[in-house]
């Protein structure tokens, strides 16, 4: 059943792995399909190298599981409560990738430092609250994904022009449309969160990326005369 | 048309994302025929692994498409106007490589802190002014391409013996006699830029290469008794 | 004799090896049969790429051959030490893996500061005092096992919890259930030395990661109610 | 002519260029055979990948092309005041590796900060002093050989048991026996020079390790009793 949006899944985390994002069998990539309310995960604990696409499991947005032999990965419900939360996504990636994690540990926003970001996010890479003690205590990934959708409700985020978050003490979460964009959305994070890791270092007063550039750069890619890439909208 | 130099672009694309100069289908690489006035440019927003030769765009120094199905690289303009302003130039890559983008987030210019930067670069890679609101508002990559221009003609700096520059807050342009040249310089460029950044962390106060090795080095690759490579002016 | 352990331990020390935790012949991995009083560790001095699966020496112990035509790493009597004194665990690895030994070598423990290093380790990985002149005088390498052996008595630490540790101006050992788990137990040291690395760059003064936390995720991989992995306890 | 030691120098070459230590065509490897005088060298500026061992040039110890259609090393002056100062060695390697670099451009020399280092060399890796106007304006290869063997002398160091020096603002140079051991020796010197960086990052105040663990290390790899690898003197 679903075997394309499986194969889709699949696909996406092996991505993960191979862009260097994740070791051993850390990290997950699903996808929805929204019109059933289904999603494909990866399961949980299962090394990238013997990964399958029929190892696949399909979930429910409760987060039961619908169908596959193997446990979902253990943050499914984080991915049920974005996918909930955030109706226009479709594909979701976590990972504890290098730079991004250092911000999450440090409680570092990433700050819009340059154009790459500013193609890619329209304003910092939002940070978490930390879990209180009894969130930890209760459903604790579930929780993840509350003090995800929390932050970007409370200051009224746009998780489209979004597309990633640090978790804090943690590592982060990316999105987009479809499970590849979500993994895109990765590697552009790890490179914007290395390349401001290195302008904090030599300068640790740079003030973010004008915000008029910023604009430029929403509307180039987003906007109601994006002229980037082949068609209007294309990835990235 | 121009199968030859679409194939030596197409080919100079690739190494710049072998290289690990380039995530997924970001920067570009052109080259110019300049007696016919053409230059062929990778197309916007296609992934390396999928470009073929015939997927190069040919475009006139007005920026138009001569030939070509897809659009041409959305920084196309910037090209052109660097084309026009360095007569001696025939090639010109562009990226986001990580540490010359921190030095351009941290809007600082890269010093000349030993030989491998003197062999390529006759003094600190320059930075530009960042873009004013006026001109992120127009012809915003026409504008990039004008302010690069400015930073070279304002400070009377040779392009020939200065192959590279940082936009601020963006990344870097390189270029030499061929896009194959320009590629070059990105590689060493990056590298420059990687063991600059830790000179500042090892010495923050590191004063520059001493003058006379920098004028040493020049006319050891550059000079009229050149005795790099196996022949006079090869490259690198 | 043993074929399958010296196969076990041979593709364990490959693996540190691609992992990129090793350069040249440096590091060395074991495993033991308990049972018997065997372990099997890699040979010293011998290139990876040459290793062979009867290359690798079976030695008891008390540390003297029991097979193998080659001698065992010079590192054997800090293995021997940690088997006699950590009756839970059945592979060591060791490994002067650059991030891990940043730390030792700065003589500082590694905080945890984030989920990473909770889901590895219940508490900073701790760092051995160092050798004094009468100790690097006599049995050096059993010497280096001994202090490793001190600091976890000497604080009540359990290895199981806790499967790596830094030497002071050296590298680091890591362990597990076996071979695989301690070159496992490696790769996730290394990620977490860099990962913290980058949080104290970021936030010198970052504090660990709140105690609920550490708790919550010791409980959700080694726990009475674990539920990480298809099945309970299953590595990592 | 001599096609084994090319053969050597040729394949010593490629692996200073596989293990990451060089871009492009830079750096470059010789070896000696001490009885006829004649080394062995890699031609100037030709890509490593384009290099066959037919291409190695042969030249005297006064610098003299003994055999071979191109150009030699444009350091080749260097090599030969090496060769000639040091009567133990027999193969020598330069490259700008990364990290080497930067303490060569901070103009700080490599603490030994651990058992890697010490290991490897016996105290810190020295720095040369700046070539003097005077010397850059004359023959400057040569000279980087001169400043070289003046840091040596003048401090009493042992070539053998201390196989690198950073040359100032320039890069390193390190040694061995063979060509094989001086690109081995480039790939520990990179190492070392990596950790002690993050060291020095993790803490500015770090001392270096105490004398009797570095004289604990010599003596285990060079000395009377020396037990590390397969044969007493075993490289590394």
């Amino acid at each position: 059943m679903m075997t394309e949006l499986k194969e889709l899944v699949w696909k996406a985390n092996q991505d993960l792995f191979r862009a260097g994002l994740v070791i051993l069998n850390f990290g997950n990539v699903s996808g929805l399909d929204r019109r059933r309310g289904i999603a494909a995960i990866k399961p949980s604990g299962v090394p990238y190298e013997e990964l399958k696409p029929e190892d696949i499991v399909l979930v429910d947005l409760e987060g039961g599981v619908v169908e596959g032999g193997l446990k979902p990965s253990s943050d499914t419900p984080t991915h049920v409560e974005l996918y909930k939360a955030f109706p226009a996504i479709g594909g979701i990636a976590h990972a504890h990738s290098e730079y991004a994690t250092m911000f999450a540990q440090a409680r570092r926003e990433i700050p819009c430092y340059g154009t790459t970001h500013a193609d890619f996010a329209q304003g910092p890479v939002p940070l978490t609250r930390q879990l209180t003690e009894a969130e930890a205590g209760g459903p604790y990934e579930q929780s993840t994904g509350r003090v995800i959708v929390e932050r970007y409700v409370s200051a009224g985020l746009n998780p489209l022009v979004i597309p990633a978050v640090l978790i804090a003490g943690h590592g982060a979460f990316t999105w987009g449309r479809t499970a590849g964009e979500a993994v895109q959305a990765h590697v552009i994070l790890e490179h914007v969160a290395k390349t401001a890791y290195g302008t904090l270092v030599l300068n640790p007063d740079q003030a973010p990326l004008e915000p008029y550039l910023l604009d430029k750069h929403l509307q180039r890619k987003h906007g109601p005369h994006a002229y980037y890439g082949q068609k209007k909208g294309e990835t990235p």
